[in-house]
């Protein structure tokens, strides 16, 4: 089969590689049909050091079921189904308490032993507590939209729930990515009053705007995180959703949040600490999120996506196939495109 | 009147100062009854830069009030009083969210200033906002219990709301003073399961559990996160109360706390950065907390003080005049004492 494997900084292949195929008896194996490239691959991309090996890529997918284990007992062989991007066993202390990425016996798709998304097929561990059928067929509509469950969507709701979002609150979205044009969807779903958006793209402004964005700040730096001081009575944001990762964003957030508020931070942080250790503590500012448990939100925010309520698919500007997935990367490094959907 | 100086490192003295009197209509003159000497004191002890005019010490006092400012409404002359380790109006709208910390016309004690708890008397700002009516006379059995509210017995319990302590949850407690040791109490008074207490001190280990510590973890740095690690099935504390406030104790404090589980901070971080940002991140663990809104807790453990379900008073294992502060800094630093009582 044909999938995505990355070398090094900017060397993403498509390549033959062995075909997917079961090998324990929880596991599922699934043809992808739709997948996407993420904004975290990029830290990757840009940074990877060398190897020979390879790392297979893409951890977002849509597929048909092709097979099952002995032991699967929900999936069934003719599934359409949507895979979170970490796989779980569905039973364990944390899975229970829907904290499915820190599952004990789970783990990340891709790298050097299991598959990735960004291929044509993959085989599914714990199929059960991993997969989530869709009601629906593999060309609906609403695919795109179906296919945000799997990461960016449920990203953004996890930034949402961190920083406390709710009805009367002010939420500042740091990142005018995928996940945070996401986040701004779930801001507003959790009864967000303001939402405030730092981002400086044309294109993903308008479409923040669509999401429910009410204020917009292009300022960089010092100056961004004075206009939202501006904008809110000197005080800052109740709730600041961190969806970038870097040092720099994460300074911002808390710079901007008012006292008693939160920082759901949903980007990977690219360094080994939070700065603003202090400010953070004078203003009993929390500091939550991490990877989130979209297994968890898959069902909550379904209806909302069959019913036409939230529409995050609107973030893919750009469709490749598998062939197109190394310019993918390029376009999405460049900002030339906000998230790139892969067709198979 | 007399009151504490600190001049530079180790250079603690009691001078004669001004009196104290009114100035704002909304103050209230108090005479000092009890003080005492907190942790938190220790650090410009060991680190503060020479000054020819000296800070003015002390956060944390009882006492009579001897006038009030004609504004001032609730306390009245003859009141015994009980102040929180910071002034607050009352009113604000951080006030009236229980986070008087950051009141928007507030500040803290001493310093150059304002009079400071340490002395004889102190003028309060803001008095009707800031001080709480104790229905005790000032020489009460209860009085080092009722002075703990001021301060450490507010903070151990903002550490345990923090940390998200509740029945059927694992407590770990990072630090033996008297922070610590108060966080202790108040773990087991929001119900938690079980208490780990990390700590050296025999005299304070035995306090602990007293207290309602159920299990002790001396060893440390690497090894005492690999014992809470045993303890706990290899998952971690559900909360951990980080009572120090110097990056080692907040990197223990994060490595022992399980994925979805919290850290309350309420130790005055003594580095720009938090560590380990990236497990904290993996483990979707929350790190909240800062200064505690003593203000606000004052009316819910009152209570529990003056009925006896909770003896917080018992951390006072040293007494002195005031001529005796110098030394008592000395005894606390030399860990001598977990902590001096003043009494005028």
């Amino acid at each position: 089969m044909r999938a995505t494997v990355m070398y090094g900084i900017h060397d993403v292949r498509v390549e033959t590689v062995p075909d997917a195929r079961l090998i324990e008896p929880t596991d599922a194996l699934v043809r992808v049909t739709r997948a996407c490239i993420c904004g975290s691959d990029l830290w990757p991309y840009n940074s990877m050091t060398p190897t020979e090996t390879g790392n297979r890529m893409g951890h977002e997918f849509v597929g048909v079921v092709e097979a099952v284990g002995s032991a699967v007992r929900t999936v069934k062989k003719g599934n359409l189904v949507v895979a979170p991007f970490a796989w779980s066993d569905g039973t364990c202390e944390f899975c229970r308490q829907g904290l499915q990425t820190s599952c004990l016996h789970g783990g990340w798709w891709g790298g050097t032993e299991l598959d990735g998304g960004q291929g044509e097929a993959v085989r599914v561990p714990h199929a059960d507590g991993t997969l989530v059928v869709l009601p629906v067929g593999p060309d609906h509509a609403l695919m795109p939209s179906l296919l945000t469950l799997s990461d960016v969507m449920g990203t953004g709701h996890h930034a949402a729930l961190a920083a406390k979002v709710g009805p009367g609150k002010i939420a500042a979205i740091v990142g005018d990515g995928a996940v945070g044009l996401c986040a701004v969807i779930a801001a507003r779903r959790l009864g967000a009053e303001r939402i405030i958006m730092l981002g400086r793209h044309a294109d993903r402004i308008a479409l923040a705007r669509t999401f429910g964005a009410t204020e917009i700040v292009s300022e960089r730096g010092e100056a961004a995180i004075e206009r939202v001081r501006e904008l809110t009575g000197g005080l800052g944001a109740h709730s600041v959703l961190e969806c970038v990762g870097h040092g720099e964003a994460m300074r911002t957030a808390v710079s901007i949040a008012r006292p008693g508020g939160a920082v759901g931070r949903v980007g990977v942080p690219q360094e080994p600490t939070i700065p603003n250790a202090q400010p953070s503590f004078y203003g009993n500012i929390t500091i939550a999120g991490g990877p989130a448990p979209v297994r968890a939100y898959i069902e909550e925010l379904l209806p909302d996506v069959l019913e036409g309520r939230i529409e995050p698919g609107r973030v893919f500007d750009r469709v490749t196939d598998i062939d197109g997935v190394p310019d993918g990367y390029r376009a999405m490094n460049e900002r030339e495109a906000i998230k790139v959907m892969i067709e198979f």
